[in-house]
């Protein structure tokens, strides 16, 4: 393509993307391993139906109904409870933190994560011109805050995202961390203005109790806003509906910038269907979470350093030839993750069918 | 917001759209005034519930499937036969474009297009951080493609986009122009790279007889992409989804910068079942041309200057007072739009009773 005019920081990048391969236990894109009920798929399709109907007509540009719908849901699942206004929405959250990089970003701005994180974060940077720094995580994966703040103050960073719990890691940052971050931040963005933080909470419904989200932060930190999606706890990563909480002020920041429309009238419908059957998916969350535990609790006795993890998922190592056993447990029908730190594998919990063929076929490739 | 870090473009800003007021005839912006059959409504649920029961799983990232339903409808609609991999989509044709210019634009670059034209582009070019130029179009609304070209080439620019037929004027461009145009871009583009030229075919099928569509022209300028949508002629506005056809590289370059998995399985479902209703579909578009020409010719008859139209709106003045004549036509049931050059308003063309309600109220608020 030597004769189009692509953009010097894209040159020679491929699309992002895990491997799509079918295989018996897919446990690499951290999906929930169980398909909505046909209770929930007859109700989204009801739903469908009547948009469809409509569909000629644009839909609603600002979704006051779906914000709702997400505000209950927050209200039920963290005891915070938000007006609608301080709720958006994109398609996934990853159209969430583009709104927030377009609004806040761009020439001249840096975004501040802490590594190893989510590998979506520089595309997002690099899509939206936008400068990249990272600090490291300590060796267990916490947040060094003090060194965080350093380097989002010297570079005067417009944004400071950090994933809780963390991906690849499982990690959560505890709410003393985030409240020091927050404040921290104040004053500390381009030209005096404060530095927004984004708490990426997509696996928040998994943490193990006691820990906090940072929605009860809200309250207190005009510059804290914290992203979710259906994609994780609610089984929709086909769905696509990623959204976000803030002060009213970001929110509307993040309506300036979204292209119009942008969520369609089926995705709104959909959307709103799943909503209502959040009882039945919050019941399902509790399985993945023992499930969890129970995996990390083999993999120690099996002898791996296991990262403790608040998500639907869990790094483990240390793997010297990771690639290799990575492919090893594709041959034998098992697709996790090569992600994160050298000699780590990344696992997403399963159903107990997919986890026992990925015990097993773990065991067979690393000889344990 | 003033503590917030709002990039300096937006601050100020407002959320792009027209007033979204519910009034007896709605023919402010574009839709298709026909809602989709039962029979489609019942397609695309079922399709959707199918695609719900799998929806805890991603969607395929580059939906082979839609791509390939969309270059099959193309090849009915234009006579163009395309191969998938030519095709492209995502939420809505602006989502279409935001590739583009995350791609081809952004920082130092240009994107120029001929004024008046779609009040969105200008707000692609700042939300992507691209420089955004244009030239005036003749007095009847057609391109200069002399001055085009002069713009382009003087300004190194990375993207031109045209809209044909143009909103808000109905103008298309005969495809001797688009075959000028993207020859003389060829090389024009910064560093020596070709300038890509888009054609926005949102209205393409509202076209007269004997009108050719650019998709003619792919073949022979590698440098060209002609963009689609579902949301006119289809009358899915609902369900957001724009799509292009251009060589393999340009889309390949689009893959680059699309956050992955951009089309939900629910929006790939829907839109598969909505395609195999095209030849429906089709037969209305028909009635709509029909309908757009009877209502050209009353507005001739009654005094107006009428823009000609290749789309399913029409442009017309001169009103020196039209504020006025807009909001009397809304006390009266009808919302038009109040766009384009002063002195003129724009009028989707709607149903039978709609078509007689904007002119009933046009009359008396015209005393005409």
């Amino acid at each position: 393509m030597s004769h189009l005019p692509l953009r010097a920081a894209i040159a020679g990048c491929e699309p992002y993307g895990a491997p799509e391969l079918v295989v018996p236990a897919r446990l690499n894109v951290n999906e929930n391993p169980y398909s909505p009920s046909e209770a929930v798929a007859r109700d989204i399709a009801e739903a469908v139906y009547a948009a469809a109907l409509g569909a000629n007509r644009y839909p609603e540009r600002d979704f006051p109904r779906l914000r709702a719908a997400l505000a209950d849901y927050l209200a039920v699942e963290s005891g915070v409870r938000l007006a609608p206004a301080q709720v958006w929405a994109a398609n996934g959250s990853n159209e969430v933190m583009l709104h927030i990089l377009q609004a806040f970003g761009g020439p001249g701005r840096v975004l501040v994560s802490a590594d190893p994180t989510y590998s979506m974060y520089p595309e997002y940077a690099r899509d939206t011109n936008t400068g990249y720094r990272t600090v490291a995580r300590r060796p267990d994966f916490t947040v060094d805050v003090d060194a965080l703040l350093d380097v989002a103050r010297a570079e005067e960073a417009a944004v400071v995202v950090l994933a809780s719990p963390n991906n690849p890691t499982g990690t959560a940052l505890p709410a003393s961390d985030v409240s020091r971050i927050a404040s921290g931040l104040r004053g500390a963005g381009p030209h005096g203005a404060d530095c927004v933080l984004v708490i990426d909470e997509a696996y928040a419904e998994f943490r193990r109790d006691g820990v906090a989200s940072a929605l009860e932060l809200l309250d207190e930190h005009r510059n804290l806003a914290v992203s979710r999606t259906m994609s994780k706890a609610f089984a929709m990563a086909g769905l696509r509906l990623g959204y976000l909480a803030a002060a009213h002020d970001i929110v509307d920041a993040l309506r300036i910038v979204r292209l119009p429309y942008h969520l369609s009238a089926i995705t709104q419908a959909a959307a709103l269907a799943a909503l209502g059957h959040r009882d039945a998916l919050m019941s399902q969350i509790a399985e993945l979470r023992e499930a969890r535990d129970e995996l990390a609790d083999w993999l120690e006795e099996v002898g791996f350093d296991v990262v403790t993890s608040d998500a639907n998922f869990i790094l483990f190592g240390h793997l010297p030839n990771r690639h290799e056993i990575w492919a090893q447990l594709v041959d034998r029908g098992v697709l996790i993750r090569e992600v994160g730190p050298p000699g780590y594998l990344r696992v997403s919990v399963g159903t107990a069918r997919e986890n026992r063929m990925f015990r097993h076929a773990l065991l067979e490739v690393t000889d344990g």
